[in-house]
């Protein structure tokens, strides 16, 4: 059988199956013709949409039993290339597979379809008296299934940790169809394997999430927010202990702006503020740290009163706490300024690497030095979720026509080998960061990644060529 | 080449590359013999003690090469039969990888030896000026190793989780002897599929793990204990949504009692205390609420004022909080008292077992009644950590010369089965549970997990007939 008439025998089963759920050459969406990566759009064979789980399991059986390979679609926001569908590959979208199930209060947990959005999601939670504390900028498109299946982070994950740790139950679909549900609601189940992790942060590799188990939390009563600034990366590291002691486990972000990165966000973007512009100089480095309390009355003061022993004791040089929610919004401007960066560098490089918390400035320091020897007027801003070892890092070259992705990628990536850190903090490997997964990865760890890829998936039609 | 050949074969060579490591016939302890699951000792056709992680490649090369099985062992104080090493299989002791390696400050993490036991985890942790949360009854004797494999609980998962959720890294070796090694520090790290959890809770079926990188936290500065009298299991849902919500983080325990459990502890074990015996009544249920604090001026004020609303609102009828480490300790001492049940009941049987936490009340009321209906005489106390979802169950049949276990396990699992329960919490499966895996997991869960096991271990020589 050749691989055309594979595919149109596939094609026909799944119109068969699924009817008006298939689309194909010109019907495709041009929304599910790429994701946020920023690479070119494609023309999949075809695109499934599915109304329910039977109908993902069907349309898996059919491209199991033909040989076709299928991507999974959920919000198209990935930033890696990870659901993009070739020519010869089916998109299957799970835009369809949308709905809050159930929200159980005694257990604090919500069974949830994977197309569901964050943000509903989020306001689901909200409105039976809980949060969800999973949340990053793109909440209002992307969709839970493709929050875990790309581990997603965010700003909060030094309190409530990865999608992974919000994550009790998983239903998936496997590559020849078979519905695996282990919609597990018990946080202790100690019965065989655990195998949720199979299918959270594999991309679709191993099994289609199809719906999901979250843990709901208490929603928090109170939010701190202060701005410090630091004489150098040892002052940030102290900083770093005394938040963890003295907020334990209210400390829900401990943002660092190098100080490049903090100059740029203040005096480029509009609309930005700087709190210490007064002061006349600046500091070696700066942070944004957040508490989540449960007390509006005594969080406040115990806050402050945190901070202002930091200040009497001299660890640092100068600090200012959110009085009002508008002061919040200001304080996280600065942080949050990083995404109006294009329009100052169009098209400029951006990284999410993972490092050791020690060793995170020198890397730094070692890193921009790197970049503006080898690829002369490059610059680089440097920020990140220092207590979880999450660095970003933006970088830009002057006076070329195409940003040097290649070159740049050598240096960022060769550094992280050496720091034992990793190519992919939050934002996973896709295909765009596949040939660096090796720098992250030993042999021996490569390796046992594709005998789970071929024992799971032998005919190797779940979203091949993306991860390993 | 016959089973003994083989045996004889992989004998020798084991001699040859560990000499005096491994022991046979009369020269195996005692202690390798068993472990605390009360069955009766076993002779393995060796036990084999590396000094080092390539000891144990060394000793799972060989024994992959001649077909020979092996069962791992730690400190060997596992309830289900998981380390229990028969006549034809080597006993593999980790007790001589002992040690921490590193504890990184900034980091906040800890590359420890598996066969390290846990309190000296906790100990080194402390000195450091951290807290390990992982903490259960056996700490003395258990292993590090032992606890990941088996994904151990505890009395504080509410509040930091399992096991699983303290391990940033692990090392471990393959069935063939390959070593993998994963020891990363990073909380995020999403290049490629997060091999850990393989391993973790696996019960040394899919690999033996060598080395653990821990997170540490913040060690608390203050410890509220509160016990609560409840008239119904719908208050104490109440209580546990206000725990949750006027406690928020700081709140580390909530362990229910049902009614006749708190009578056999509080009249029936010496030493134990009942602080209500002056209200002359008893009540529909008692909890136990911990709260662990940073600031201890502010932290117990917010815990009574907490406290003194419910009384107030009449939620709760009647309520004591710690004002000493002696109140906290005999509050404990309620809770613990289940330790010393086998000298009223010698015998007894005991169980772990999870379910929705709404489903528990009606679930304890069943069970009891079916107990008592099919077993004449047997009776049975009901306790546990309920927000995490997990009940244990201890049942005795008065007059009989040996306990129904049979007979009650189809009794309680089945009724777990029927609330869509597990039939291990948090002690796994070991050789105990194998026959009630198929209660608490699908067909097609126990299927992927077989296809798991084969992609790993095809010879099937790693802890064969454990889990699966």
């Amino acid at each position: 059988m050749t691989a055309s008439t594979a595919a149109e025998q596939a094609l026909q089963a799944l119109r068969q199956q699924l009817g008006a759920a298939v689309f194909t050459a010109d019907e495709v969406p041009a929304r599910n013709r790429n994701d946020y990566s920023g690479l070119a759009p494609t023309q999949p064979l075809a695109m499934v949409r599915p109304a329910d789980v039977e109908g993902v399991a069907a349309a898996l059986r059919i491209c199991h039993a033909h040989g076709i390979a299928v991507v999974p679609q959920g919000g198209l926001t990935g930033l890696c290339g990870g659901a993009r569908a070739q020519s010869d590959e089916i998109a299957l979208s799970l835009e369809r597979l949308v709905g809050i199930e159930e929200i159980d209060p005694a257990s604090a947990t919500m069974t949830v379809l994977a197309g569901t959005p964050l943000e509903v999601v989020q306001q689901a939670a909200a409105a039976a008296g809980f949060f969800c504390p999973l949340d990053l900028g793109a909440r209002g498109s992307c969709a839970i299934g493709g929050n875990l299946s790309t581990n997603a982070g965010g700003n909060r994950v030094i309190r409530y940790g990865m999608a992974r740790d919000m994550v009790l139950g998983i239903e998936a679909v496997l590559a020849d169809g078979t519905v695996v549900s282990s919609l597990n609601k018990m946080i202790k189940n100690n019965a065989g394997f655990d195998l949720k992790h199979l299918f959270i942060g594999s991309e679709g590799t191993l099994g289609i999430i199809t719906r999901t188990v979250l843990r709901l939390f208490p929603k928090p009563a109170s939010t701190m927010v202060a701005l410090c600034a630091a004489e150098d990366y040892g002052t940030v590291l102290k900083l770093l202990t005394a938040a963890r002691n003295g907020l334990g486990p209210m400390l829900s972000a401990f943002e660092v702006m190098w100080p490049d990165y903090w100059d740029m966000a203040t005096q480029k973007v509009r609309g930005v503020r700087n709190p210490f512009a007064a002061d006349g100089r600046s500091y070696g480095a700066y942070v944004l740290v957040e508490a989540l309390g449960t007390d509006p009355a005594q969080d406040g003061p115990h806050f402050e009163a945190w901070l202002a022993r930091l200040l009497e004791d001299g660890t640092l040089p100068n600090a200012v706490v959110s009085q009002s929610l508008a002061d919040e919004k200001a304080f996280w401007g600065v942080r949050d300024a990083c995404a109006e960066f294009h329009q100052l560098w169009p098209g400029h490089l951006a990284y999410d690497i993972g490092l050791p918390v020690v060793n995170m400035d020198e890397y730094a320091v070692r890193c921009k030095a790197a970049l503006s020897a080898q690829l002369p007027g490059c610059e680089a801003v440097f920020y990140g979720h220092i207590g979880d070892g999450n660095v970003h890092i933006v970088a830009y070259q002057t006076g070329v026509a195409a940003q040097p992705k290649d070159a740049a990628d050598d240096i960022i990536y060769g550094l992280v080998r050496e720091y034992g850190g990793t190519v992919s903090a939050e934002h996973g490997i896709g295909t765009m960061k596949r040939r660096w997964l090796a720098h992250a990865r030993s042999a021996e760890q490569i390796a046992l990644m594709r005998t789970l890829k071929a024992a799971l998936d032998p005919k190797n039609i779940l979203n091949p060529g993306k991860v390993i």
